[in-house]
This record gives C-alpha cells, sequence and structure tokens, in this order.
C-alpha cells in the first residue's frame, strides 16, 4: 500500500491507509494508546483500542520515534473537531493539525527509534535553539519558516525567468580584498591568501555584457564582528543585474514587480504557514511609495516630533522604522523607496546623479521597518569607472578582470542586491534573524559554539 | 519605441524598430557601411545607405561597441538567406543568426565604446579564454554554455518541485575538518580555524529529519592541488536527499526520472545551442540500465579484449568509457547505473548492503564516458552510524551536531550529489570542464593568474 501523507487524510474517510512520520505525542494508558502522528506535511491523531498485539509495540514507542502506522481513517466528531471545521469555513486556511479525521490504528513499526533531550513544544532561549537544532527544527512552527523561504527563493527565481533573465553561480573563492574593506574572511588558497565574496556584483556586472539580464542566489561572507538581531555572518544574497536600462527607475520597477510577485504568491500558497505566525496580510501596492533621500528626512522632521534628519549622509535605523511606519499608514503599503543616497555612502561602481549633484541614482527598499534592499544604476563608462575607483581610494590595478569587461562594451545596467533571511524575518515577524537561517555562523559558533 | 530583441525579428518585415546590442562585425566601405548586430537572443545584418548623416556616425563605431539602432526590416533575397530558411524547414532549429532578414539603419546611438584585445572569433588556447573571460564569455558559442547550464539547474529544481522537494541553503562555512581528508580550504575565522564545505552532505541529512524530501544547488569547494581537465577547486553541486525510502532503488528511481527530465526538456528547449555544439540525440530511456560493480567488472573482460577489472575496488576512468560505450551500443542508453561500490570506498554514512557482504547499496551514474553522480542509501540508525565512524577510524565526538538528528529520529533515507559543470561538459560535448565553468578557481588562478 503507497503512503499518504497526513494532509490528505481528510478526503480519505473510511478508508484504509498507510501514513510514515513522527510520533509527536504518544500516551498510553491502561488498554488504549493515543497519538498524535506527523509528517511534513500535517498532524493527525491515533488511537489504538481493542488491540493487544497492537498496544504491546504502541506502548514501546516514545515521542519523536519514526514510525509506520497502517490504519482506517474515521471522521471525528468531538468539540474540538466541529470547531475546527468552523474555523476552515471561515478563514480558508486548512490547519496544519488534521482535526476532522482520526486514525484507528491496526499496526505500527518503528522505523527508527528516538531520544530526545527535551519536549519539541518548549519554550526554548536562542542559545538552545541553535544548539540543538538538527532536533528544534522538526517542530512544525520552526520548519514553516524555512518551507516559506524556500517559496521567496522559487518565486524570486519563477519572476525573473519570466523577464528573460538567466541564472548564473558567482565564485565564491574571489581574489585579494580589491574593495579594501574589511569583513573579508580570509582564504588559505595553496599559498597565497584568497577571500570569500562579500557580494557577487563585479561577475554579475560582467555577465550583464554576456547574457544582459542575469540573476544569481548564493551566500555572501560578511567577517564582521557584531553579533545583532539582524546581522549574519553568511547569509543568503538574491541579486540581479539588468542591461540596456534608461535608469535606475527601470530597476526600481522591476524590483516593484518582483517583491509584489512574490509577496502575492507566497500569500497565496503558504496560508497555513503564516496563519501560524500570526502574519496580517501584507500591504504590497502595484507602485511602492517612493521618496529621495532629502525628501525622506524632511518628511521625517514634519512628521515626528524631535526627529533630527535632514542634511544627515544616510537614515538612522529608526528613520527607517518611522518612514515604514509612515507608508503603512498613510500610503498603504509596507514597503517604501528611498533614493538618491549621497556619493560618500555609496560602492565606486554606483551611478552618480545628473539631477541632483553629488547623490547617486541609488536606492534602498525599506520593509516593515528595515532595509532589505540595496540596488542602483551602475557606472557603465570604462574611463568614468576608472575615476570612481581612484575617488575612492581604490587601485584600478587590482581590478583588471573587471574592468575587461567595460573595456570591451557594457550597457548601460542596474540590479540589486537581497538578503532572503531578513526578508523571511520580517514577512514572518520573527524577533531574530539567525530564527530564519540554516544554519546560522555568529562570531562565536559555527552549528556548536566554538572553542576559544 | 520599444527594444525589439533579435530573434523576433523575422515576424516584424517592413515595420520600423529599434535594437540594443553589440556591433558584432563592422565593415564601412564608401559611401556604405555593413554590420552584424548581436543581442542575447540572435544576430542580423544591419546597412547604411544613402544617408550621409547616418554613415557619418556608422564609420565612427567599432567592433563590439554597444549600440542603439532604429531602422526599417526588410526581407533577404540572397543565397545564404534561401539557405537558412531551407535549413530551418528541414531541422526546425532556428539559427542564432537571424537570416531571412536584415535591417536598413535610419538611425545610430553609440551606448558605450569598446576596445578589444583580439577578435571574438579567433581561436583560442585555454589561458587565454580564461584570462579574457570578461571579453571572450560574450562569443554567443561561449555564452551558450551558460544558457544550457542555467536551463539545467532550472529543470533540476522544477523536477524536485514537482516531487515534493524543498530547497535548503546549506552553509558553506563549515567547522574543522570532521571527516579528516584532505581537500579542505581553511577559512580564519574570527581567531578560530574553519573550512569550506567540500559537500553539503551532513545538512542535506539533518534537513530529512525536517523537510524529508530536500535538495539544495550551491558551490563545494575542493583544495585539490591537480588541474585536470575534469576537476574544479570550485563546483555547484546539485544534491538531494529523500526520506522514507525503502531502498536506494528509491533513490536510483528518482534520479533516473530526474535526469531523463532534464535531458528531455533541455534538448527541446536549447535545440539552438545544441546545433550550436553539434550535438547528437541524447539517450535518455525510461529506464537506464543498471549493473553491480562486480557485474560490469565481469562484462568488461568479457567484452573488450585486455581488460583486467575483476575484484578491483573500483572502476579505472578507462573503465567507466567502456561500460558508457557498451551501454550506448548495446543498451540504447547514454546513461549506466553502477551499483555496490565495496565499504571501504564510500563514505562512512553509506549503507551497508544487506545482499552482498562488505558491499554498499550506493551508487555511480556514469554518462559519456565518466561518472557524473554518486548516490545511495544512507544509514539512518544512531548505533550503526557512530560504529561506522569508528570503523572509518573517525571522531564521533566531532560530529555531534549532525548526530543529534540521528538520535531524535531519521527516517530511512538516500539521495545524490551531481556536479553540474561535469554534466553540462558532457551535455555539449566540449573538451574541458572549465569550459563549463564561471569563473573556473584553479591551483595557479583565480580569476587571473595569481602571484607565487
Amino acid at each position: 500500500m503507497k503512503r499518504t501523507m497526513i494532509k490528505n487524510l481528510s478526503q480519505m474517510k473510511g478508508e484504509e491507509i498507510i501514513i510514515k512520520g513522527w510520533a509527536d505525542t504518544v500516551r498510553a494508558q491502561g488498554k488504549m494508546a493515543f497519538f498524535d502522528f506527523r509528517d511534513v506535511s500535517g498532524k493527525v491523531q491515533g488511537v489504538v483500542f481493542g488491540k493487544p498485539e497492537v498496544l504491546e509495540v504502541a506502548k514501546k514507542i516514545s515521542a519523536e520515534d519514526v514510525v509506520e502506522v497502517k490504519g482506517v481513517v474515521n471522521e471525528r466528531n468531538d468539540k474540538t473537531a466541529k470547531e475546527a471545521i468552523e474555523e476552515f469555513k471561515k478563514t480558508g486556511v486548512k490547519d496544519f493539525f488534521v482535526k476532522d479525521v482520526e486514525i484507528e490504528i491496526t499496526e505500527i513499526k518503528v522505523l527508527a527509534k528516538s531520544e530526545i533531550p527535551f519536549s519539541l513544544d518548549e519554550d526554548l532561549n536562542l542559545d538552545v535553539y541553535l544548539d540543538n537544532m538538527p532536533f528544534t527544527l522538526k517542530n512544525p512552527k520552526q520548519s514553516a519558516v524555512f518551507k516559506v523561504q524556500a517559496k521567496i527563493i522559487q518565486k524570486f527565481r519563477e519572476y525573473l525567468n519570466q523577464n528573460d533573465f538567466t541564472e548564473f553561480m558567482a565564485p565564491k573563492i574571489v581574489g585579494d580584498d580589491a574593495e579594501g574593506g574589511a569583513g573579508v574572511y580570509e582564504v588559505e588558497y595553496f599559498g597565497n591568501k584568497a577571500g570569500l565574496a562579500t557580494s557577487p556584483q563585479l561577475y554579475k556586472q560582467i555577465m550583464v555584457g554576456v547574457l544582459e539580464r542575469v540573476f544569481t542566489v548564493g551566500q555572501a561572507f560578511r567577517a564582521e564582528k557584531h553579533s545583532t538581531s539582524r546581522h549574519l555572518n553568511e547569509y543568503t544574497s538574491l541579486d540581479f543585474e539588468m542591461g540596456f536600462i534608461d535608469s535606475y527607475k527601470d530597476v526600481m520597477k522591476m524590483h516593484n514587480g518582483l517583491l509584489k510577485y512574490i509577496i502575492d504568491e507566497v500569500q497565496k500558497e503558504m496560508q497555513t504557514e503564516l496563519e501560524e505566525y500570526g502574519v496580517e496580510k501584507i500591504l504590497a501596492p502595484e507602485e511602492f511609495p517612493v521618496m529621495s533621500l532629502p525628501e525622506a528626512q524632511e518628511l521625517l522632521e514634519r512628521e515626528f516630533e524631535g526627529v533630527k534628519a535632514v542634511g544627515e549622509p544616510d537614515l538612522e535605523p529608526e528613520h527607517e522604522r518611522l518612514l515604514c511606519q509612515y507608508a503603512k499608514e498613510n500610503l498603504g503599503s509596507d514597503f517604501i523607496f528611498i533614493t538618491h543616497y549621497p556619493v560618500s555612502k555609496r560602492p565606486f561602481y554606483t551611478f552618480k546623479s545628473k539631477d541632483m549633484d553629488g547623490m547617486t541614482d541609488s536606492f534602498d527598499l525599506l520593509f516593515k521597518g528595515v532595509e532589505i534592499t540595496s540596488g542602483g544604476q551602475r557606472i557603465h563608462d570604462y574611463d568614468e569607472l576608472v575615476q570612481s575607483m581612484k575617488d575612492k581610494g581604490l587601485d584600478p590595478e587590482k581590478f583588471s578582470f573587471y574592468l575587461q569587461a567595460f573595456k570591451t562594451g557594457i550597457p548601460p545596467h542596474g540590479g540589486i542586491g537581497l538578503g532572503v533571511e531578513r526578508l523571511t524575518q520580517k514577512i514572518l515577524g520573527l524577533d531574530n534573524v539567525k530564527k530564519a537561517t540554516l544554519f546560522p555562523r555568529e562570531i562565536n559558533r559555527i552549528d556548536t559554539l566554538l572553542n576559544k
């Protein structure tokens, strides 16, 4: 008999089935044994009654044992079942726990024994959660996060493929740190020093000269010593870059469409998971609001008492929070673009604004209080690019490989980079980005705590 | 006016259009100028005639300048055009060079100037190709490789998503080299020694306990000092792992279906690119042939004179080549599974065969002469796994994080790992895997040659 996934049991009333999964909870009482079983698709109740030979096996099962269960699907008529059915009629969202049926068990086999350190339901502090991730992730509330994250990445690719982008793999071992910043992990490379890529930026731009529109999904590495609720030392960067644009506005438009698509699709396809986190409808309009940095700073001072922002080269985290609050309350959007950051605050490859002196044709996208994306138009003229490197105190010699692309014809182009863990965190309202990361690297931790 | 992609020009005869792309070739003769223009979708011919003001601009254009061209689409009636149309009728494959129309240019604008080191058509040795990749990749014959590779990865994901797999990102910075082998790049991690992941294997297995069926696409790093036509120091590994299997045969079946899907779809959707490389129809039957290692060795000695193979613990590269030749000629398949490699030749997590003493329930998949995949069932029993580590001289203490998954219930499971560059190489018949890699890392090279 083929295995039935638990979420499909409601459609199999009266039938004999086999399920496979984990013994989520176990209670044996005299001549009866009660279980909740769990597989990746759902949970269901099971009961052993009046079958001494089955009961004998059942009594030896402990929580989180992996089991194969044969039984008959019976309708449930208790109060919990009825409430669940009412709830479904009202909201259209199926509970992860299938409550309208239960399994009358006729046979049970143990596929793998388990010995757990604590109950999966226990409230854990972050370090205990991380120390025990191979176990704690089994809690459906935790695994839901990574189902949502997989969906975000899938929809990112889907939208870009539909818009004639081609995916490529940007290499992770890179040469000497060309940009000269801190934050690069050093790799021992056959007697030479190499580094781990902090971004796929330079390769993305090279590939615009080859495939015009490209995207890449991969790890980026930042050797930053601070450990906060919003930083990661290794994260997944979603990046696209597009050629033959007229201005940074084409990039914003593509990005707007992309994020609206991701949010709409995730809300449609991941209802159960979002419900689990009590996520309210996310406001993603056709056109996200757009403000230049100076406009945003004036608005902050006008709308929020005591805020000082005008004339500063960047937004403070608190400013980002307030702008998002303003956009949600007044502009019907959980997203807001801020454009035109000063040259001093943006990387050397950023296109300089023709309209606003000292500013760049760049933007950040804010979502639910934080910046999730940086993007903009890039310099495509070889001489201008070399000059911009020099202005930033960088050595063009170190960029000779990258510069070849510009010497041999790169169209006007631009793109974005987006951290998927932070987007996942913000969609689900998690308090720490590490809760949206498989498996977070911190200054003191690679899986387990490091010996110092 | 919106840009028209070159491949669509055949449908726009008589219309005024704008194309954007590169000046692929340039010839100015007296009162005329001839061009081939190229964008990511195709090439087309363009001509300036009888328009002195356009001619003046046209004469200043050099090869690989990025241009915007306005003009009228005219039908071509020359011999080349007629031959191309005949060829299309016969094969159904569109040439990358659109030959049935040409553009009568009315306006031409330079978007970016170019200065090239040599012609894109030039025959290059591998080092020159690699030294100049930001330029040499612009040759459509080179970029075709990465269009095909993107399609392979897309279809890999598509098939697995359809089969209820969830994608996850396996971390690349890992702890001390647990498996104790050579070949791990060392990373300086805040005063500790870390490594770069040689495979996502352990995380895949952990995730089987969480999401049952998972896959991951990402870089794997091998600090191997040899530089050959089939090895890479950084490559892209396509990995899946599935829980609740009955045996390794379930994994082989899934993998067979997956590869047949990829091959069928690539042959359907990438005709122009495969044509470019003269790829013959790839034989990917519903069921790939399967042989155990001892069977394969006997067959080798029986079918090929002078071959010594029986009793050896592994296949030589030459054996793999001969087995593929045999499968193609006698079994109608470019693929062949070889099963049951000895315990001594497989990693500690490999499931030990119940039928063949000293052997494992593992397999390799050979394709066009080389191994492209390793896979098999894995040990899911905690005690057996710990014993297997000890038998291999490994320290279970170092695997404490990973072992948690097995202590808390992992179903019977198995999976595969597949290098996408080698698969791309073999599909297209390239002589070196580096030709199928963006941007290959070698012992002496990260983009440019390293200073030693």
